[in-house]
Order: structure tokens, then C-alpha cells, then sequence
């Protein structure tokens, strides 16, 4: 396309933006028009993609970092006919797949969601590191922020991790229209203060006018040329640039112009441009993905092995059966054991540092490249990632998060180390699949487990050693549990998870002694929980006891009390949990603390034997 | 001190570090010994602190951010004749201050809690603009960091607001040791990488020798002379440093040294150096703290306002009556409407922009100053600074946090800006206390009462206008509920906060009219819950009925699930919560589709009143 069928084509997006958002009565018509001409150059010019194969393994990338300029992502999807223009009108409207920031649920060209700023770039290195060391295809990575994102510490986070990587397919470009939601970001139009930062971690870094279309142009052409480093194209633009009333102006953040006949006219009316997108070059080979049977390791019960090193050893071998298996982890895998992956399949794993923001979105970025990634950090240090765990959500991706060194049981670490809102975090986000195990044959079956699930799969690793307890050819189906003891005279049931199974079981004995029966139940699927056998406990032995190394709120007291969510009585639920600040002391003496080891549970039974004798 | 006395001094806190870590059996020497010169020059030469006065105004503030580090800390304050050596030696036992990383809680001396990485510089940065904005008093903030925390995106969103503040009173020391917990760093001991990125966010960088005496005090005095910008000081060490078997040695990160007693003596034995720290200047004169009596806003009854309108004007109204409260925002606030308190106590007001990490923790760094900080962003967005809250748990801190754009009822942006977890992190949160207003009025009395409580508090508001339905002159205290329609023959309870309130008694109207009596109970305080209404609910209407905006894990109804969890049985408990991934759609559409309108509750009431009867 030559210079004025370009601007043509920038005054189209502009004209659909603002149509789209004043039908919708809300959304980012002044974001999308400051972006309109470097998104015409790039549909026009320079983007390789089949809008009617989305899952060409050689199309470029696109994603929005500036989730909320959706308008001009649709207005781009319409010039290049993927979507028609009554559809473009529903935008925002209740069942259209124009949502206020894009998700690929819904649409297939979307690679990731967005909307929660800073995110779109940590997603797309992780896209970029597939491109270039996974599939080994030269598609490239367009990513497109804002400049008020670049505040956020994740983006930096992802400039430090793809400059490190040598990432030259990933090119990003920055909307520097120097307003952000209620006024002018900290560095204005000053694009050297951001050249100067994206240089520091590595980058390219081209500075531009962006609503002059050759000069954007000329900024593409120096990116692609660009050989060993990402690039960064930093546009001067003006927000709400071709309409003089917003052209510029404070308060028109996020909302419809206020005349949007009046703009549309100012913009020259609408137009029926179409735009012939680049097609992707001849795919390459794709890379083997077959799937064989799973080896997993073994363990004699009765020995005793971590959890965190049944993972290790798993996930490794999940990687010898299972090409498209990747690991990444967040600079402790000597902790978490994911250097067993790294040892066995080195091409496959990536070190992504102490940055588990980075860590997450590298994942979300590499599972939507059809990869099965498995990330892992201290179960503490994921919180550091929830928002993009959130997101996640929202986008579907299928990632698995293994979080170590859950709970007190720790030890000596204190606090700081300790996961102890994990299982919470993670039940509470949409899809979710929980797991906690307590030996290392289960464990193994988990890991295994989890590749075949969607959404988002937790998985808890304890630090310490637990006495295997099942024999390697068991089997754990997610949303089940296990019935470790049982009888007719059974007075409460203890559900226990992860390092407290043990102490159920230790406790069970001793009450044993007493004459006391309680019935043990291993609830290694905290989300979804066995519904079925937890009210059968209920309905069998009328008290329910849970015993976990997590906060009593959002763990497995929340997720046995789910079970009952139908409304049915709920005889009577009782939680050991951890409620106080644990500081530094070793394991057994954590969990006595705490009051979730044997004798805690042997004096909560004990009380509850009682009362339920009594009253 | 003269060098050679500082040699001795650096060589004792290297001893002292082996020596604790031994005497726990566990511990980071290593990552203490590295560091070791540059704390001696810091305590001999360069800090003004009084150990008997941490409260004196005037002190240096010193933060360990690689707070694993902790045994260099405890050595220190041994040098300094703070702790015993007897005391030093409990280091990491059941009961002992000296706790695996630093606590305030705990220890007088510390300013904040450490161990999450990339955590103490953001901090820092809050103490520092205390310093320079509100305290105007010229105390030093010292903070020694790890060089592998600098891939934390968190640090460059601390380096940012520094640079951007001018915070020349800030001075990080980076232990560049080159070496992480399980290998090299990603730049080992390249110095010029680290200091070309400090330098883009506009910090003076200074590299030197971490080794050598004098070429540290060299650095420090370069810093200290430097205004203006804030500084860093990037210094080469090596981790073990002065044991040779462990110095710039792989594979010894966080375990004690093999053979302490062969590494004690290659130190040159334990000394008994005493260290005289400098004294800090006489103390400026303090702030106006008085507070005043609050004139809160008023709404009339039946008016339509946004929760978050009446929050804004509240946190202007409760600056106004105090001097010590702050207010910082994530560059929403027209959205959170903290522009309210920006605008009448500009003096007062921080704006962090979209940095939610940083938001939390120069907060965190506020209230460690005495003040009472109001940290504001969209409820969803706080999910990013989860590890923050998390931390500032464990620090004590006394922290208000206000999450906007609550649950689908924002309507068309969509799930991205929706806050569906938020209440749920929070509840997990050690000693937090979580309130959901549903009016103007109540939400005024909530923000006034948050200021005088302990730990984190959430205020969650709602973008939308809601019916004013209290008067200005109720009250509503913390851990308290309110029934609003209740009679003798309820047959079942409602359960409400915030948006579903309304909700709720729109439904109890239309069972009315078929002849069906509900209670209907508004509870504002997740947390604490209200456990005396919910049980005498319990008990006379048999059934409980929890409608929230949000997830059905971690909120409302794990909240009323609490209220039994001595046991008691819980006759039935069914929760409406949001249960599908929404689009974009009207607030009414919104809720109407997660089954949480007035619709929904009826409907709900219905089966549940016909089970009651027939089962």
C-alpha cells in the first residue's frame, strides 16, 4: 500500500474506533486513534498472517500490551475481513466477541488477554523465546504498549529477559501519547528517556514520528533489520490525534468522544478500505510433538522422599515421553528440583531469574504456541505472579504452576518462605485445578495428571521428606481423594493434605490406643474436591476435622466446606490451620506451633469426641 | 575507625555470620560474607543510628533487602552492642528474635520485613519520600540489595520513582557476588550492565571495589555528596569471601559453611570489636500529628452514589481532621476518586502510577514512618502487589488498602478490570480485616474507622451508584453487620455486601409478595465476620443464602462459613457468587448473568424454601 492509501487506512481505524466505542456508549477511542497510523503501517506493510489459518505455525504475532485500544484492534480485524462491520458495532454489547479488552477465548486471532497493563509484553517474550528456541520458525513478535504501562516493573521484567535471550523477533512498539488515565505520564513525549532504558537492558531502540507514515515505515524497516537484540519503536503520537476537540486533551481518557458524528465527519467520513495482510511464509517442520507412555519414577513406601523431588524426577521423565513438555523456573531449581528437567532436556528449559512475573507470562506466552509448560518457584513467591495468573484465567491458557517449600513446615526459613495463601490464591482463580500431594508416588501421578487438564493447574511441593505411603502403580484421579483408615466405629473424620497426611495418620494411631476410631482422609485434589466421599464422612462419622499447613481461609477447610455448598447441613466442620505469624524453628516444632501436627489433631478429635458425647 | 580497625570489624561480622549460621544448622553465610566490607564501612564510618532510640527521628533507616543476608545483620547489631553474642547464637531457634530473615515485629532496628526478593529498595523508596516530602528531616536511607533481586521487576518500579522523586537521600548499595542461589546471575559481575540500567532510570551509579576499605568509603562519600539523584553504589565482591574453600564458590548459597570451625580460624578467629555508630543529628522538629475530630461527608437517604465517590470524599474529609494520613494511588485516581484528597491535601498525596508493587510498598515505608498511608488502585489490579500485602503481613504494618471497579458489576470493560479475588487475597492475609460497604454513609464511617486498627485493611468499592440507604449518623463497627428486614417468619437469611445488598432487598420485596419472608443481612465486615447475627440467623431461619460479587472461593461465603467453624453445625449454607468467565455487558446484564441480581436470590429463595418444606 502506497503513503495515502495508508493514511486512508489509518483514517478508517480511527473512524471505526470511535464509531465502535460511541455505539458501545464506552471504551478507548482516543487511545486507539493515537495508535491508528502505526497499526496501519504495520497491517499495510509488514505483517505476515493468515486471518483464516489464526493457527498457521508461521504467522506473525500480534498482541495488544494496550488491551484497552481495543476498538483499534477490531477496526484492524474489519479492514483486513475477518470481522464484518455490524459486527464491529457490537462492541462491548452483552454476547459479542468484541469485549472490552480482547481475549482469545473468544476470538482467534487474540494471542493473549488483556487489559491489565504490562502484561501483553512479558507474554509475547515468552512467544518470541518459542519462535526462536522452541519452533524455530522466524515468525515475529509485534508487540504494541502504551507508554503509562511502561511503569509497570513487569515490563521490565520482560525487556531484561528477551534483551538477555537476544530476542530479534520481538519487535515492540510503544504509543507514546504521553497521556495516561488521568493525566500526563511521568516522562511526556520525552521518547529518550525511554530509548535510554530499553538500551540499558539491551534493546534496539528507533525513535519515531507516529502519524507520519513513511517515517514509521523507515522505524519497521530499521526493526526488522535488526539483527541479536529485540527493538523497541518509540512513537511520538498525540492521543485522540484527527479530532481537534480531543487531539491531545486531558480527560478524554476511556470514554466515547463526546460528538462522534462531528469526528467522524473531521476524519473524513467512513470508508470502505480493505487491507491485503502480508500472507506468512511456507511453514517449517514442525517439531515432533508425539506423545509416549510416561516412565515415571518409582518409590518403595516406606521410604521417605520429598514431594518436591518426586516433581523433579516426574516432570523430567513427563519430558522424555512428551516432546512438547517445557520447564521454566524462577532461579531456585535446585529448590524446587525442576534442574532434574534441566539436566534431562536442557533445550527445553528456561531459566527465567528472579522474576516471577516473567515467569508466568513466559509460560502463558509459550502455551499459546501449543506448548505444556510447567513453572515452578517457591509457593510463596507466586503470589508475585497472581494478576497474571488471573489473566491467565481469562485468557484459557493451559499452564502448570508448581509452587515448593509450601507451608511452616519449612522450618527455620520463617514467614517470608513460607507459602501459606497458596492453595487460597489458587482455588479462587476461574478453572482452577488444585492438587497437594503427600508422597512422592503420588506426586509423580499428579505431574503426569496435570498435562491433560485445561485452565490453570496448581500443584503444592512440600520441602521436607514424607514417608511414602502409596505404591507406584496407584492411582490418583483429580477431584478424588483417599481413604487411609476406616471403620464402622469411625467418630470424626480427620481430611489432612500434604504434610499433615502423616500426622493424620500418626494421630489415628495414638486416638487407636484410646479407643478412639477416626476415619483419614488424604484430600489430595483440593480443587475439585471429592464431593462424594467427603459427604459420605459427613453423613458416616458426623464430624468433619481439617488439618492444613496453609491460613485457615481459602485452603482446605474452604474446600471441604464447598462440598456442601447444596445447601445440605453440614454436621460440623472444624479447622486446624495455621492462625498465627510463625517465626523461625525447625519443621516438627513449626507444625507444633502451629497445632496441626499429631498432637493437635489427637486434642481436636479428643475435644470433638467429647462434645459430640455430651451435646 | 581506620581501615585496619575496619578490616577487623568486616572480618568479625564474616565470623560472627559463620558462626550463627553453624550454631543453627542452616543459614546464608556465604551471601553475608560478601557483604561484609561494605557493612563495616556502613557502621564504622557512615551510619547515624542510635541503637537505644530507633524511634529518634533523625536516625539513618537501614534495609536489608537481601534478607537473607540476616546473619550480617545480626552481627552487625552484635558489633554495635545491640544484641549478645549469647543472643546471636539462638539465631533461627523456636523462639528466638534473630529469626531466618528480619522482622520488625521483633526486632526494634528493622524497618521493614525482607526475604521476598526486590522488596526492601521499594520500600526504601517510601521511607525516602517520607523523609524528603513529609518528615523533611535529613536521615540517610541505606539499602543493601543482592545483585539476583535486581530481575525483580519490583526493583525497577522502585528505581523509577526514585529517579522521578529526586530522592537524593536514598542511597542502595548493591552486593553484586555474582553468583544466585542455584548458579552465575545474568550478568556475574559485569557492574557496568547494572549501573547503565540505574543510570537510564536516572540515579548517579558509582562501581567499586566491594573488597577494599577505602574504595568503599570512597563510594559512599561520592554518594553522599551527590544531590539531586538517588545513588547507587555497585560493588564487586565475592560470596564466602575470606574462606577459600567457599569463596566465589557454586553450590553454597543458603547452607552453612562445611567445616565453620577450620573457616572461623581462616578468619582469623572471633574478635570483639565494638563498633561506636555515628550519632544522628538533633531531630527536626516533628509534624503536626494532632488529630482533629473528622467531619465526614453526608449523604441523604435514597440518593444514588458510588461507594467509591463517598470513599474519596472521606479520605479528603479524614486528611483534613488528621495531619498524618497519606494518600497514593495508582494513576486511577478519577477512577478510585482519591483526586478528592489529591486535590485538598496535595502536599499529602503520592502518585505512584501504574505500579501497584510500588504502591503497596512505599506505603509499607510510610506507615514504618508513623503515618497513615491510603493506597488506592482498581481491586483487581491489587492482585499484583499480592507478595507486598503479603510481606507487609509479616512486617506488622499498618496499612489501608481500597480496591475500586469491585466484581461484574463494572459492566462493559469486561473481566480484566473486574476485582472477583480480591476479597479472598485479603481474607488470607494474616491479622487483615476486609470491608465491603454498600453505601455512601457506611462507606464513610468504614474509611474513618479503618484508621484505627491494626495490620492490613481492605476497603473494597464499587464503581457504579448505589442507593443511599443508612443515614449519616449510623454507625458501623468493625466486625459488626446490619439486618435490614427481619421478621419471625424468615424462612430463610439473605446474606449481602456491597452491590448485592440492593439486590437483595429488591428480592425480599417480591417474596413478600408471594408470601415469602426472608432476613436480609448487610455484611459490610468480611472480616472480622459477625459471627453472633449469623449464627442467631442460623438458628431462626434455618437457612443461609451468601449473593457476592465475586468468586465463589475465598469471599462472602467462606466469610458466613467461618462464623461455624467451632464446629456447630451449619444447618445449610448455599452461595451465589460468580461462577463463569464474563464478557462485556451492562452492570444489570452483568449481574443478571452471574445469577447474583434480585432475579437470581428469588429464584434461589424459591428452591431453597420449597427443599425446606418438603424435605
Amino acid at each position: 500500500m502506497n503513503t495515502a492509501e495508508l493514511a486512508e487506512l489509518a483514517a478508517q481505524l480511527r473512524v471505526d474506533s470511535v464509531r465502535a466505542s460511541a455505539a458501545a456508549g464506552s471504551g478507548h477511542p482516543t487511545s486507539s486513534m493515537s495508535a491508528a497510523d502505526l497499526m496501519a503501517v504495520l497491517l499495510g506493510r509488514h505483517l505476515r498472517y493468515d486471518f483464516e489459518r489464526p493457527e498457521h505455525p508461521a504467522n506473525d504475532r500480534f498482541v495488544l500490551s494496550k488491551g484497552h485500544a481495543s476498538p483499534l484492534l477490531y477496526a484492524a480485524y474489519k479492514a483486513a475481513g475477518a470481522v464484518e462491520d455490524g459486527e464491529l458495532l457490537t462492541f462491548r454489547k452483552l454476547g459479542s466477541r468484541l469485549e472490552g479488552h480482547p481475549t482469545p477465548r473468544r476470538l482467534p486471532w487474540v494471542e493473549t488477554a488483556t487489559g491489565s497493563l504490562g502484561q501483553g509484553l512479558p507474554v509475547g517474550v515468552g512467544i518470541a523465546l518459542s519462535g526462536k528456541r522452541l519452533e524455530r520458525t522466524d515468525y515475529r513478535v509485534w508487540v504494541l504498549c502504551g507508554d503509562s504501562e511502561l511503569a509497570e516493573g513487569s515490563v521490565w521484567e520482560a525487556a531484561e529477559h528477551a534483551g538477555y535471550e537476544q530476542l530479534d523477533n520481538l519487535i515492540t512498539i510503544v504509543d507514546v501519547n504521553r497521556l495516561g488515565q488521568r493525566g500526563p505520564t511521568r516522562h511526556g513525549h520525552d521518547l529518550d528517556a525511554y530509548a535510554r532504558r530499553f538500551r540499558a537492558f539491551g534493546w534496539h531502540a528507533v525513535e519515531t514520528d507516529g502519524h507520519d507514515i513513511e517515517k514509521i515505515d523507515e522505524a519497521y524497516r530499521e526493526a526488522l533489520a535488526t539483527t541479536g537484540q529485540p527493538v523497541v519503536v518509540l512513537a511520538r503520537t498525540l492521543k485522540g490525534r484527527g479530532v481537534a476537540a480531543a487531539e491531545d486533551h486531558e480527560g478524554l481518557h476511556g470514554k466515547p468522544l463526546p460528538h462522534p458524528e462531528e469526528a467522524v465527519a473531521e476524519l473524513g467520513g467512513p470508508r470502505d478500505v480493505h487491507v491485503r495482510v502480508g500472507e506468512p511464509p511456507a511453514a517449517a517442520a514442525l517439531r515432533d510433538r508425539t506423545i509416549e507412555a510416561v516412565l515415571l519414577p518409582h518409590y518403595d513406601v516406606g521410604d521417605e522422599v520429598a514431594t518436591r523431588d518426586a516433581f523433579g524426577a516426574a516432570l523430567a521423565a513427563l519430558g522424555t515421553a512428551r516432546g512438547d513438555v517445557v520447564a521454566l523456573d524462577g532461579e531456585v531449581g535446585d529448590s524446587t528440583r525442576t534442574e532434574a528437567f534441566a539436566k534431562a532436556h536442557p533445550e527445553r528449559f528456561f531459566e527465567c531469574y528472579i522474576a516471577e512475573q516473567q515467569l508466568v507470562a513466559c509460560s502463558v506466552g509459550m502455551a499459546a504456541r501449543g506448548w505444556l509448560p510447567y513453572a515452578s518457584t517457591f509457593a510463596a513467591f507466586l503470589t508475585r505472579a497472581h494478576d497474571f495468573v488471573r489473566m491467565a484465567s481469562i485468557s484459557g491458557a493451559g499452564i502448570n504452576l508448581v509452587g515448593s517449600h509450601a507451608g511452616v513446615a519449612i522450618g527455620q526459613d520463617g514467614p517470608s518462605q513460607m507459602g501459606l495463601e497458596d492453595l487460597g490464591m489458587f482455588r479462587g482463580v476461574y478453572g482452577s485445578t488444585v492438587l497437594y500431594p503427600c508422597d512422592a508416588n503420588q506426586t509423580a501421578r499428579l505431574v503426569a495428571a496435570m498435562a491433560g487438564l485445561d485452565g490453570i493447574r496448581y500443584l503444592r511441593t512440600s520441602r521436607g521428606a514424607t514417608p511414602v505411603i502409596y505404591g507406584p502403580g496407584e492411582e490418583f484421579p483429580v477431584g478424588g481423594s483417599r481413604t487411609l483408615r476406616t471403620s464402622d466405629e469411625d467418630r470424626v473424620s480427620v481430611i489432612a493434605a500434604g504434610v499433615t497426611v502423616p500426622e493424620a495418620l500418626a494421630a489415628a494411631d495414638r486416638l487407636a490406643e484410646d479407643g478412639i476410631r477416626v476415619r483419614v482422609i488424604d484430600l489430595y485434589s483440593v480443587k475439585p474436591v471429592d464431593t462424594e466421599t467427603l459427604r459420605r464422612a459427613a453423613d458416616e462419622t458426623g464430624c468433619l476435622l481439617t488439618v492444613e499447613d496453609h491460613r485457615p481461609e481459602g485452603g482446605l477447610g474452604d474446600a471441604v466446606a464447598e462440598a456442601f455448598a447444596d445447601g445440605r447441613p453440614v454436621p460440623r466442620l472444624v479447622r486446624l490451620a495455621v492462625r498465627t505469624m510463625p517465626g523461625s524453628a525447625a519443621p516438627d516444632e513449626q507444625l507444633h506451633a502451629a497445632g496441626i501436627d499429631a498432637v493437635g489433631i489427637v486434642n481436636a478429635v479428643k475435644l470433638l469426641a467429647q462434645e459430640k458425647a455430651t451435646g
